[in-house]
């Protein structure tokens, strides 16, 4: 107790999360539960769907009109209008009415051009009605016994429409995994609640529900505990009996009250403590009682790409999402990153465009830095075998923002002036969803980017594609 | 009463839109309402939110480790180690715990070599400390009075926890406007209820009610109520008043019992009845007490475009969501697609990649014709002055699935086969993510796409662009 952890390991990222899934593997397994049509949206179908009823019902009206049979109005024309008797020879229908023999065909509304008026006992037709014409046929658009949805696909709010003309009302679905969110540190103090000697608001673990849900789980947020180690232990062992996962914000590296790798290595299996990433290096990666226990660095950026290296991947492989690639772009640096061998680092960028090219402007690179995280349109990852990027060059960004919202951005460079502030809060409404990605690297950066062309000219405004602000 | 609207307009899309935008631009606006901060995932900001905190609130400890007097450990090196005092010359300091005077800078703990146990009092530095080395300065991430997120801002996760850490418990976000959606007709069937004689199934206000939450709306479903006039004038004239937005659910039409257009005009201004798209023309755009109310036709093809073209503009307005454009490719028609010069016609697609080519193959085109929608990739849509397009013309697809989605499937043009439908359900865990498109055209429209190099063979797989299945 007390005593730090100085020897981290530094495993490569790929390299921890495969250990990780590896310790997982004999026990994660994704749970079905029966949902509620009415209430699927959003989940994935825990196996293919297949329709119970025909849609439509039965023969039906497909538009406003009349029922007739086909036979009894062969040879009317413009020039031999025929005359039709309501029971005998016809039937007013809307759509969706039932079409039964020896009806089998339905003359628009329209095409009755002359009704005469014998209260609508009588009507008369001009043309002909082929068998089964304006008729929906049963099963037309739904087949019993055919397949709705597949397995694995997260339901929309058309599928629910579709689901339930099919006759189902309930299906199963991919259990939503529940994970419990334990912020740990003495210092921690409730957001609002009054700051103390030393406090630090406690705001990680809100940002945890937040990407939880974004995942297909349900967060439990804990309230913060403070840094005593069998109370941590107490938590850890009951929250990895009741729940699908559990992240430990915080004391996961080398503080002398550090305390949560030692409790993981007392309740479980440790698989990793240190992974070569910046921000992020001291994540714990265990299992405890066959579940996945997360130790997540405090610093908020740390804790971001913790989260989405570590636990999203588990989370979405439980919850049946899909993993989706982020889109990548290819964008010119506007300054150099110096990075070092013994890490992967993610730098945040703001991404703009400049006449053709795209140009990526790093943004302030702690791991403390969380509105950088804010301000992010993407991460320009620099390999671990890699010293870093020279200004000028081609690197890749993944985004964190649509493209499309990128195109619509106008780029600033300079030293960081509050009317830009201003300005980006205003721009959405003056310039119809245009926004401004002002990046601040002080008056000489301003000078460097102006000479690279990254700008037109200082604080000047760059473009969107079309030449319009 | 009982009398048909024969007569319905067809107004161009666009020009509908606009009507129905200045019948309620005297009225329409958005509200805004405080939001617990810890419960804003996905809100949008009513205006900029600026910090309240500085973030570090006070200047700390960036590392483990220890604080020192900078000036005290000047001349300490490898060759000439230097002892420091407990208390006097150096605190023991965890990340995040205040840094103050007289203590200047920080010395990693992986930095003290060899710390003497002298019960801890006494430890060895072999470097000097440079004042302020890993102490984060009150501010560093956050400053008091910066701008933290601008107005019209959706929230994140990320969002969350800067906010909290800027001080910001509450915030002003735009009100999430509350939906009415009224289903209609004598016909309807609650879904798992017994089925009657021409029943059907009531499922489109289902469908309304996801809709209306990805637009950022509150649904209110209402129990269906029969085609009765007085009981939907009572309704309606109530949810105009109780409801921000109102949408009636079939009874937009020409039928005998179709009363939501001659309400409409009992209890507000019709601005449009009748537009010129296909499915969709029988839709009511109206105005009452003030707010918009849209009787949207009951095909579920027919509804749900209505729905995205006069409801989603209108409940993204007021929600503050921004309209995103969806993504458009070029793609080539696999058969010929007729259209009348009456209306825009929306023809939902299947889109796959055959070598460096998308295809787009036609769906069933009836409004009734749900399945389609829950198959559709996309939708080609055929302007009201084209009568049509040609078999191997290039024609842009609206996607409504991810581009890269598609190009993970694997497409398939032939008869109908059960046996695709298995596979379509198998295919995702066989091959990690891959995805099965086929669409039936029956033997003659196979011979048809072979001819024209849609796939490579009669239901042959085509590949994926990198080649592998």
């Amino acid at each position: 107790m007390g005593k730090r952890n100085l020897y981290l390991t530094n495993i490569p990222v790929e390299e921890a999360l495969e250990r990780f899934q590896k310790a997982l593997s004999p026990y994660l397994k994704a749970d079905n539960e029966v949902v509620e049509v009415i209430h699927s949206l959003d989940r994935i179908t825990a196996e293919a769907v297949f329709a119970r009823f025909n849609s439509p019902l039965y023969d039906c009206a497909a538009m406003d009109g009349v029922a007739v049979i086909s036979a009894r109005t062969y040879g009317a024309s413009e020039t031999s209008p025929m005359s039709l008797k309501r029971g005998e020879d016809f039937l007013a229908v809307d759509t969706g009415d039932p079409v039964e023999p020896p009806f089998d065909a339905v003359i628009m509304a329209e095409d009755i051009h002359e009704a005469e008026e014998k209260n609508g006992e009588t009507i008369v037709i001009r043309s002909s009605a082929a068998p089964w014409q304006h008729v929906r046929p049963v099963g037309e658009d739904i087949v019993q016994g055919e397949m709705i949805l597949p397995g694995g696909h997260k339901i929309r709010p058309l599928d629910i429409g579709v689901l339930l003309s099919g006759g189902i009302t309930r299906i199963s679905a991919r259990k939503r995994p529940e994970v419990a969110i334990i912020p740990t540190g003495s210092e921690l103090v409730e957001p609002g609640d009054e700051m103390k000697e030393g406090g630090i608001i406690e705001s990680n673990s809100r940002m945890f529900e937040g990407l939880v849900k974004q995942c297909g789980g349900i967060p439990f947020r804990f309230a913060p505990i403070p840094d005593e180690y069998e109370l941590l232990k107490e938590r850890l062992r009951d929250a990895a009996e009741r729940f699908d996962a559990v992240l430990v914000s915080a004391g996961t590296s080398a503080g002398r009250e550090d305390y949560t790798v030692h409790v993981l290595r007392e309740l479980g299996e440790v698989a990793v403590h240190g992974v070569a990433m910046k921000p992020g290096k001291p994540v714990v990666l265990a299992v405890v009682n066959g579940k996945p226990v997360v130790g997540i660095p405090g610093y908020p950026v740390s804790a971001y790409l913790a989260y989405e290296n570590f636990v999203a991947p588990i989370l979405k492989f439980l919850s049946g999402l899909l993993e989706t690639r982020a889109p990548v772009v290819q964008a010119t640096l506007t300054r150099r990153l110096v990075s070092s061998l013994k890490y992967r680092e993610y730098v945040r960028v703001k991404v703009g465009r400049i006449g053709e090219r795209l140009v990526a402007a790093p943004l302030a690179r702690g791991a403390g830095a969380a509105m950088s995280l804010v301000r992010a349109d993407g991460f320009c990852v620099i390999e671990q075998d890699s010293e870093g990027v020279e200004a000028g060059a081609d690197v890749n960004v993944v985004l964190c923002r649509d493209l499309d919202d990128l195109e619509q951005t106008v780029v600033s460079i300079g030293s960081h002036d509050l009317i830009l502030d201003v300005i980006a809060d205003l721009m959405p409404n003056l310039f119809h969803g245009v926004h401004l990605s002002s990046t601040h690297v002080g008056s000489m950066g301003t000078f460097g980017a102006q000479k690279r062309r990254d700008t037109y000219r200082s604080h000047s405004f760059a473009g969107r594609r079309d030449g319009r602000i």
